[in-house]
Protein backbone atom coordinates (compact mmCIF):
# COMPACT_ATOMS: atom_id res chain seq x y z
CA UNK A 1 0.00 0.00 0.00
CA UNK A 2 1.33 3.40 -0.53
CA UNK A 3 -0.06 6.97 0.25
CA UNK A 4 -0.25 10.31 -1.17
CA UNK A 5 0.38 12.83 1.28
CA UNK A 6 0.41 16.90 1.37
CA UNK A 7 0.44 19.69 3.55
CA UNK A 8 -0.96 23.37 3.17
CA UNK A 9 -1.32 26.25 4.86
CA UNK A 10 -4.08 28.82 4.67
CA UNK A 11 -3.16 32.19 6.27
CA UNK A 12 -5.27 34.12 8.72
CA UNK A 13 -8.52 31.56 7.95
CA UNK A 14 -9.43 28.71 10.88
CA UNK A 15 -10.04 25.59 11.58
CA UNK A 16 -13.77 26.00 11.52
CA UNK A 17 -13.68 27.62 7.79
CA UNK A 18 -11.48 25.12 6.59
CA UNK A 19 -13.74 22.44 8.06
CA UNK A 20 -17.07 24.05 6.66
CA UNK A 21 -15.02 23.80 2.97
CA UNK A 22 -14.26 20.49 3.25
CA UNK A 23 -18.11 18.98 5.21
CA UNK A 24 -20.01 21.79 3.00
CA UNK A 25 -21.21 21.25 -0.59
CA UNK A 26 -21.05 25.04 -1.07
CA UNK A 27 -17.93 24.60 0.39
CA UNK A 28 -16.52 22.10 -1.74
CA UNK A 29 -17.97 23.27 -4.67
CA UNK A 30 -15.98 26.19 -4.26
CA UNK A 31 -12.68 24.46 -4.95
CA UNK A 32 -12.49 21.09 -6.12
CA UNK A 33 -15.44 20.63 -8.46
CA UNK A 34 -18.45 22.96 -9.17
CA UNK A 35 -20.25 19.55 -9.34
CA UNK A 36 -20.93 18.46 -5.70
CA UNK A 37 -24.08 16.81 -4.79
CA UNK A 38 -25.04 14.58 -2.14
CA UNK A 39 -24.90 14.06 1.97
CA UNK A 40 -22.21 15.73 3.62
CA UNK A 41 -23.32 13.91 7.05
CA UNK A 42 -21.38 11.66 8.64
CA UNK A 43 -22.58 8.22 6.88
CA UNK A 44 -23.51 9.83 3.81
CA UNK A 45 -22.44 10.04 0.38
CA UNK A 46 -20.90 12.87 -1.37
CA UNK A 47 -20.79 12.77 -5.30
CA UNK A 48 -17.92 14.46 -6.87
CA UNK A 49 -18.41 15.01 -10.66
CA UNK A 50 -15.75 16.07 -13.13
CA UNK A 51 -17.85 16.02 -16.82
CA UNK A 52 -17.24 12.30 -17.81
CA UNK A 53 -16.64 10.47 -14.03
CA UNK A 54 -16.04 11.24 -10.96
CA UNK A 55 -15.88 10.01 -6.67
CA UNK A 56 -18.53 9.22 -4.91
CA UNK A 57 -17.27 9.68 -1.47
CA UNK A 58 -18.85 7.70 2.18
CA UNK A 59 -17.60 10.40 4.92
CA UNK A 60 -16.31 7.76 7.49
CA UNK A 61 -15.78 10.61 10.50
CA UNK A 62 -16.05 13.89 11.14
CA UNK A 63 -14.74 15.82 14.11
CA UNK A 64 -15.67 19.47 13.96
CA UNK A 65 -12.68 21.93 13.12
CA UNK A 66 -10.37 19.28 13.46
CA UNK A 67 -10.43 15.60 11.25
CA UNK A 68 -12.84 14.22 8.02
CA UNK A 69 -12.45 10.79 6.58
CA UNK A 70 -13.70 9.94 3.60
CA UNK A 71 -13.99 5.99 1.47
CA UNK A 72 -13.93 6.08 -2.13
CA UNK A 73 -17.11 3.33 -2.64
CA UNK A 74 -17.41 4.38 -6.30
CA UNK A 75 -15.02 5.59 -9.16
CA UNK A 76 -11.75 4.72 -10.80
CA UNK A 77 -10.70 1.03 -9.82
CA UNK A 78 -7.57 2.17 -8.27
CA UNK A 79 -9.53 4.64 -6.17
CA UNK A 80 -11.94 1.72 -4.96
CA UNK A 81 -11.45 1.36 -1.18
CA UNK A 82 -8.86 4.08 -0.62
CA UNK A 83 -9.40 6.63 1.94
CA UNK A 84 -8.88 10.69 2.24
CA UNK A 85 -8.39 11.68 5.64
CA UNK A 86 -7.97 15.80 6.59
CA UNK A 87 -6.27 16.67 9.48
CA UNK A 88 -6.76 20.29 10.45
CA UNK A 89 -4.60 22.31 13.28
CA UNK A 90 -4.03 25.60 13.96
CA UNK A 91 0.05 27.16 13.80
CA UNK A 92 -0.41 30.28 14.69
CA UNK A 93 -1.55 32.87 12.03
CA UNK A 94 -2.31 30.02 9.45
CA UNK A 95 -4.34 26.85 9.70
CA UNK A 96 -2.52 23.59 8.49
CA UNK A 97 -4.32 20.74 6.59
CA UNK A 98 -2.41 17.83 6.63
CA UNK A 99 -3.94 15.38 3.57
CA UNK A 100 -3.59 11.66 3.31
CA UNK A 101 -5.06 10.15 0.03
CA UNK A 102 -4.29 6.57 1.64
CA UNK A 103 -4.28 2.78 0.25
CA UNK A 104 -3.33 2.75 -3.15
CA UNK A 105 -2.15 -0.95 -4.58
CA UNK A 106 0.29 0.06 -6.72
CA UNK A 107 2.40 3.42 -7.70
CA UNK A 108 1.33 3.43 -11.10
CA UNK A 109 1.39 6.44 -13.20
CA UNK A 110 -2.19 7.39 -12.43
CA UNK A 111 -1.18 7.67 -8.84
CA UNK A 112 1.83 9.94 -9.65
CA UNK A 113 -0.92 12.25 -11.57
CA UNK A 114 -3.90 12.05 -8.80
CA UNK A 115 -1.32 13.36 -6.74
CA UNK A 116 -0.06 16.56 -8.47
CA UNK A 117 -3.56 17.19 -9.06
CA UNK A 118 -4.70 17.49 -5.28
CA UNK A 119 -1.81 19.90 -4.91
CA UNK A 120 -3.83 21.54 -7.73
CA UNK A 121 -6.64 21.35 -6.02
CA UNK A 122 -5.47 21.97 -2.28
CA UNK A 123 -3.90 25.56 -3.58
CA UNK A 124 -7.41 26.36 -4.92
CA UNK A 125 -8.54 24.97 -1.13
CA UNK A 126 -6.17 28.07 -0.17
CA UNK A 127 -7.08 30.11 -2.60
CA UNK A 128 -10.74 30.11 -1.60
CA UNK A 129 -10.20 30.40 2.01
CA UNK A 130 -7.80 33.02 1.08
CA UNK A 131 -9.29 35.43 -1.26
CA UNK A 132 -12.74 34.07 -1.43
CA UNK A 133 -11.88 32.59 -4.73
CA UNK A 134 -10.80 29.05 -5.59
CA UNK A 135 -10.36 27.00 -8.69
CA UNK A 136 -12.44 24.19 -8.65
CA UNK A 137 -13.31 21.69 -11.72
CA UNK A 138 -13.29 22.75 -14.31
CA UNK A 139 -11.74 25.80 -13.89
CA UNK A 140 -8.46 24.18 -12.62
CA UNK A 141 -5.12 23.94 -14.26
CA UNK A 142 -5.10 20.48 -16.16
CA UNK A 143 -2.18 18.47 -16.12
CA UNK A 144 -2.52 16.77 -19.36
CA UNK A 145 -4.57 16.20 -22.79
CA UNK A 146 -7.10 14.26 -21.29
CA UNK A 147 -7.78 16.26 -18.80
CA UNK A 148 -8.03 19.66 -21.04
CA UNK A 149 -10.35 17.45 -23.46
CA UNK A 150 -12.61 16.43 -21.06
CA UNK A 151 -13.58 19.40 -19.70
CA UNK A 152 -13.68 21.17 -23.55
CA UNK A 153 -16.31 18.23 -23.78
CA UNK B 1 10.98 3.67 3.12
CA UNK B 2 7.96 6.08 1.53
CA UNK B 3 8.01 8.22 -1.91
CA UNK B 4 6.83 11.08 -3.43
CA UNK B 5 5.60 10.91 -6.77
CA UNK B 6 4.36 12.83 -9.12
CA UNK B 7 3.63 13.78 -12.80
CA UNK B 8 2.90 17.11 -14.88
CA UNK B 9 1.62 16.97 -18.70
CA UNK B 10 3.82 19.96 -20.59
CA UNK B 11 1.63 20.90 -23.45
CA UNK B 12 3.68 21.82 -27.43
CA UNK B 13 7.21 21.38 -25.50
CA UNK B 14 9.40 19.17 -26.51
CA UNK B 15 11.73 16.06 -24.02
CA UNK B 16 14.63 18.20 -24.95
CA UNK B 17 13.28 21.52 -23.92
CA UNK B 18 11.89 19.55 -20.76
CA UNK B 19 15.24 17.79 -20.10
CA UNK B 20 17.29 21.23 -20.47
CA UNK B 21 15.02 22.39 -17.73
CA UNK B 22 16.04 19.75 -15.67
CA UNK B 23 20.00 19.64 -16.83
CA UNK B 24 20.91 23.25 -16.80
CA UNK B 25 21.75 26.01 -14.31
CA UNK B 26 19.59 28.48 -16.94
CA UNK B 27 16.54 25.51 -16.91
CA UNK B 28 16.68 24.81 -13.25
CA UNK B 29 17.00 28.88 -12.37
CA UNK B 30 13.60 29.49 -13.72
CA UNK B 31 11.58 26.98 -11.97
CA UNK B 32 13.05 26.12 -8.99
CA UNK B 33 15.56 28.74 -7.18
CA UNK B 34 16.96 31.85 -8.83
CA UNK B 35 19.82 30.81 -6.74
CA UNK B 36 21.22 27.82 -8.52
CA UNK B 37 25.20 27.41 -8.90
CA UNK B 38 27.45 24.21 -9.46
CA UNK B 39 28.05 21.67 -12.04
CA UNK B 40 25.12 20.21 -13.78
CA UNK B 41 27.73 17.51 -15.71
CA UNK B 42 26.90 14.11 -15.05
CA UNK B 43 29.00 13.37 -11.18
CA UNK B 44 28.97 17.00 -10.38
CA UNK B 45 26.92 18.79 -7.67
CA UNK B 46 24.26 21.73 -8.01
CA UNK B 47 23.56 23.33 -5.41
CA UNK B 48 20.30 24.92 -5.16
CA UNK B 49 19.85 27.76 -2.15
CA UNK B 50 16.34 29.37 -0.62
CA UNK B 51 18.10 32.07 1.06
CA UNK B 52 19.13 30.66 4.45
CA UNK B 53 18.98 27.09 3.58
CA UNK B 54 18.90 24.55 0.22
CA UNK B 55 20.29 21.39 -0.85
CA UNK B 56 23.06 19.68 -2.66
CA UNK B 57 22.44 17.50 -5.48
CA UNK B 58 25.12 14.86 -7.12
CA UNK B 59 23.92 14.23 -10.39
CA UNK B 60 24.29 10.24 -10.29
CA UNK B 61 22.82 10.03 -14.06
CA UNK B 62 21.46 11.59 -17.17
CA UNK B 63 20.36 10.51 -20.08
CA UNK B 64 18.94 12.88 -23.16
CA UNK B 65 15.48 13.85 -23.18
CA UNK B 66 14.63 10.32 -21.25
CA UNK B 67 15.73 10.65 -17.65
CA UNK B 68 17.72 12.88 -15.06
CA UNK B 69 18.43 11.44 -11.16
CA UNK B 70 20.02 13.04 -8.37
CA UNK B 71 21.36 11.68 -4.83
CA UNK B 72 21.38 14.69 -1.91
CA UNK B 73 24.36 15.10 -0.51
CA UNK B 74 23.57 18.18 1.57
CA UNK B 75 20.54 19.47 2.94
CA UNK B 76 17.68 18.87 5.80
CA UNK B 77 18.65 15.32 7.38
CA UNK B 78 15.24 13.84 6.12
CA UNK B 79 16.60 14.18 2.39
CA UNK B 80 20.15 13.34 3.21
CA UNK B 81 20.94 9.99 0.64
CA UNK B 82 17.55 10.53 -0.96
CA UNK B 83 16.96 10.57 -4.53
CA UNK B 84 14.95 12.33 -7.18
CA UNK B 85 14.34 10.84 -10.08
CA UNK B 86 12.92 12.46 -13.63
CA UNK B 87 11.61 10.19 -16.54
CA UNK B 88 10.34 12.14 -19.93
CA UNK B 89 7.92 10.91 -22.68
CA UNK B 90 6.29 12.26 -25.18
CA UNK B 91 2.57 11.94 -24.89
CA UNK B 92 1.10 13.11 -28.42
CA UNK B 93 1.33 16.78 -28.47
CA UNK B 94 2.28 16.60 -24.75
CA UNK B 95 5.82 16.29 -22.92
CA UNK B 96 5.16 13.98 -19.66
CA UNK B 97 7.09 14.70 -16.96
CA UNK B 98 7.14 11.68 -14.10
CA UNK B 99 9.10 12.33 -11.01
CA UNK B 100 10.15 10.37 -7.74
CA UNK B 101 11.28 11.75 -4.37
CA UNK B 102 12.33 8.47 -3.30
CA UNK B 103 13.82 6.87 -0.13
CA UNK B 104 12.19 8.84 2.62
CA UNK B 105 12.37 7.14 6.10
CA UNK B 106 8.94 8.31 7.68
CA UNK B 107 5.75 9.83 6.33
CA UNK B 108 6.39 12.77 8.32
CA UNK B 109 4.96 16.15 8.60
CA UNK B 110 7.85 17.71 6.91
CA UNK B 111 7.42 15.18 3.70
CA UNK B 112 3.79 16.11 3.28
CA UNK B 113 4.83 19.56 3.26
CA UNK B 114 7.59 18.78 0.95
CA UNK B 115 5.18 16.62 -1.46
CA UNK B 116 2.91 19.68 -2.05
CA UNK B 117 5.70 22.14 -3.02
CA UNK B 118 7.32 19.61 -5.46
CA UNK B 119 4.03 20.07 -6.96
CA UNK B 120 3.86 23.78 -6.58
CA UNK B 121 7.83 23.70 -8.09
CA UNK B 122 6.37 21.41 -11.11
CA UNK B 123 3.76 23.53 -12.03
CA UNK B 124 5.94 26.63 -12.60
CA UNK B 125 8.46 24.06 -14.48
CA UNK B 126 5.20 23.89 -16.48
CA UNK B 127 5.20 27.47 -16.68
CA UNK B 128 8.36 27.94 -17.44
CA UNK B 129 8.10 25.66 -20.23
CA UNK B 130 4.60 26.40 -21.91
CA UNK B 131 5.09 30.54 -21.31
CA UNK B 132 8.49 31.42 -20.99
CA UNK B 133 8.11 32.53 -17.34
CA UNK B 134 8.09 29.87 -14.45
CA UNK B 135 8.01 31.27 -10.20
CA UNK B 136 10.90 30.16 -9.13
CA UNK B 137 12.10 30.60 -5.39
CA UNK B 138 11.66 33.25 -4.09
CA UNK B 139 8.45 34.02 -6.14
CA UNK B 140 6.64 30.84 -5.80
CA UNK B 141 3.65 30.15 -3.47
CA UNK B 142 4.54 30.23 -0.17
CA UNK B 143 2.80 27.20 1.57
CA UNK B 144 3.46 28.17 5.36
CA UNK B 145 4.69 30.80 7.89
CA UNK B 146 7.91 29.42 8.25
CA UNK B 147 8.34 29.53 3.98
CA UNK B 148 6.84 33.17 3.98
CA UNK B 149 9.18 34.53 6.38
CA UNK B 150 12.26 32.72 4.75
CA UNK B 151 11.57 34.92 1.75
CA UNK B 152 11.11 37.94 3.85
CA UNK B 153 14.27 37.82 5.38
Amino acid sequence: MVDILHKIGIKSSSPHAVYKALTTLEGLSGWWTSDTKGDCKTGGVIRFRFGNGGFDMKVLAQDPARHVLWEVIDGPEEWLGTKIGWDIRQDGEWTTVLFKHAGWKEPVAFMHHCSTKWAVFLVSLKALLETGQGTPWPDELKLDSWEENRAAA
